[in-house]
């Protein structure tokens, strides 16, 4: 067993309520020591495929930890509880796919247990608050040196629970993708890596045509935005390495109107 | 004296401005090693009684600890700022019965000081942010070590400010009780212990006639909303104990659209 | 060089996405054993002046310090990346004027560098998100023990960009200020210092006529708006020192429409 750095904590449980400090109570309580870092609790409720964009592309961030994750529409159905090891790491949360990208990201599963074993869990256990009664205590439990085989039955990695990946690929004309997010400066995510880009000829100083529907508009493809004037539209690589669309000084989400989901379609245009 | 593993701070100060940061600068330089939970800080401005509710549901989960509490309408005036030692934790906060609910829940006051040593506050001191310069400087200094009856007079726990508790009582009819709130999920949580009810025959697989003025409503109460059809309203019971209505991925507190403090009677309907 | 008791840490960033947690992670790497108090990530996207005066107003509060603070509209630009010494604390960020308030309240900058030595800086460096790749790690390190000269090159104090500080000047009318922001409370902050308008004979207790533009409105200068009624609106001393407008139980931001930057000159009235 790796030795964990920290507990990390992502939901849709919002800050309004005391949900969020439940769980790091009862966390504080099993492990006085550990140290836990909030991913974000602004997922939006019951938002699996947000939550798993938004874990994987921050856990690659994080020390060697327990990972928990929940955004649980199925708390208190027969959906399992999963702890899996990728990497360093441990997720602890739903099998509803919530982890897989970040599974994915971390490099793929080696061992997965349902959360079988009760004495792990906090009692009595609520019927829908899966977060504060199974997954924090069980991540605490295993922060503090339980043996993931000892926290209930072990399954085959191939019979998790995985969301389909965004849509990605390099085509004949460019590449196409889909909206990930659009994040608080209104940049929206698209599905497709800067590095898969440039392989097929989309590279910095291009000038970009997306499509959307019957959508298109043009922007050039800049090494940052800082060099676009206030107003401009620009495609750029961003912290994810992904490529994204923004206004400089502006809010491209909010000019363009692509929701999460939507399909795109860039290709370079001719220089004139 | 007995060891407290942590502070815990809720506020309606909300997150946009450094209010919550200066109150965790002033403890941490007091208190070094503190750990600091937040409990929330977007209590709506001055409403204590929603104040009072979160804490009191967060409480029972927090290991020993200093809990800080404000939402203070009153801050500047004659009202007391009062420390209130309950359980092994200890509360402080204004004297206004932000804290009563949460010392019910841990057992009840068995003592109280009203803060009235100045030596232990933050000088100067304001006269509109006693969290920064009384509050948690008192609280910090008590989480090292000071003992309660060196941060001022003791006063009777029975002259502590109190909220009334919601209505909830049990009828010859069912139960009658009152909005406590709605959470992030739109999960409207009333004032009725599901224990309570189950007392007056509202058990498991009841079908519930709700009244709230006028208004009338049907609900399955399910032991989980996983079992519920999208859109079906029902009522189970929540992570605190009390009965909730919600919309299965939905939101009920939109569509019943009942305000905290509306009073509520729910009683079984015969079996058809 | 000093020992540092925490890492602060403002920016523009919110709280929907990982970005925070990303920094947290690359700081909790570096430096396990570092408490990072987070200021506010809620600066209105690229406002350099709202997060100035957040972080001066609340830095005053913190324990010695590496304080990290991000909103930087030209990340990617030529704009430098700095750390400067200021009291007992280090300030680490974009040079655009953002910690400059911040230093002036930390009684002045003794020393500064431009960030140049790459080797302190998490690789690959994104074009966009240096509060991850450079900010942090930075001043991450400088927590653990680098010296401030090992981070880059030294620059001249008198080099370092500044915001223009807002308008406060003592007149033979009384005084005049500016809107600095209005907090959640919706109070109303000027850029007056109560200590300031002392000196004209504004002060507690003086019934105020407050001029922007062509609109006029009256408010008694009170020590305390506990003792104001219900709706009236109100002058006091805030927790910064400086004189706020207030709507006893209500919100004078709302009442008054006072947009941050709007020039407002105070005077007293004569008793009548």
């Amino acid at each position: 067993m790796t030795a964990f750095n920290c507990l990390t904590f992502l939901t849709d449980f919002g800050l309004d309520d005391g949900f969020v400090a439940a769980c790091h109570g009862v966390a504080v309580r099993i492990a006085p020591a550990a140290r836990i870092i909030d991913l974000t609790h602004l997922v939006p409720p019951g938002d699996v495929r947000r939550g798993a964009a938004v874990l994987s592309q921050t856990i690659t961030s994080m020390p060697p930890a327990v990972h928990v994750a929940v955004a649980d529409p199925g708390v208190g159905t027969e959906r399992r509880a999963v702890a899996i090891q990728a990497g360093q790491a441990v997720l602890v949360g739903p099998d509803n796919g919530l982890l897989s990208w970040a599974v994915s990201a971390l490099g793929g599963p080696s061992r997965a247990v349902e959360l079988t074993n009760e004495s792990l869990w906090n009692h009595p256990v609520s019927r829908t608050f899966h977060g504060r009664d199974i997954f924090m205590p069980v991540a605490a439990r295993l922060f503090s040196g339980v043996a993931l085989e000892d926290a209930g039955t072990e399954i085959g990695v191939r019979e998790l629970v995985t969301l389909a990946p965004p849509v990605s690929r390099i085509t004949a004309a460019g590449a196409e993708g889909e909206v990930l997010s659009a994040d608080r400066f209104g940049n929206v995510q698209l599905s497709i890596l800067a590095a898969d880009a440039a392989e097929a000829g989309i590279g910095i100083g291009a000038e970009l045509l997306s499509r959307c529907n019957r959508a298109e508009f043009t922007a050039p493809f800049l090494d940052t935005f800082g060099s676009a004037r206030p107003g401009d539209l620009i495609a750029f690589a961003d912290s994810a390495g992904l490529i994204s669309l923004a206004v400089s000084n502006g809010n491209a989400a909010e000019r363009l109107s692509l929701p999460p989901g939507a399909r795109v379609r860039i290709a370079t245009l001719p220089a004139t």
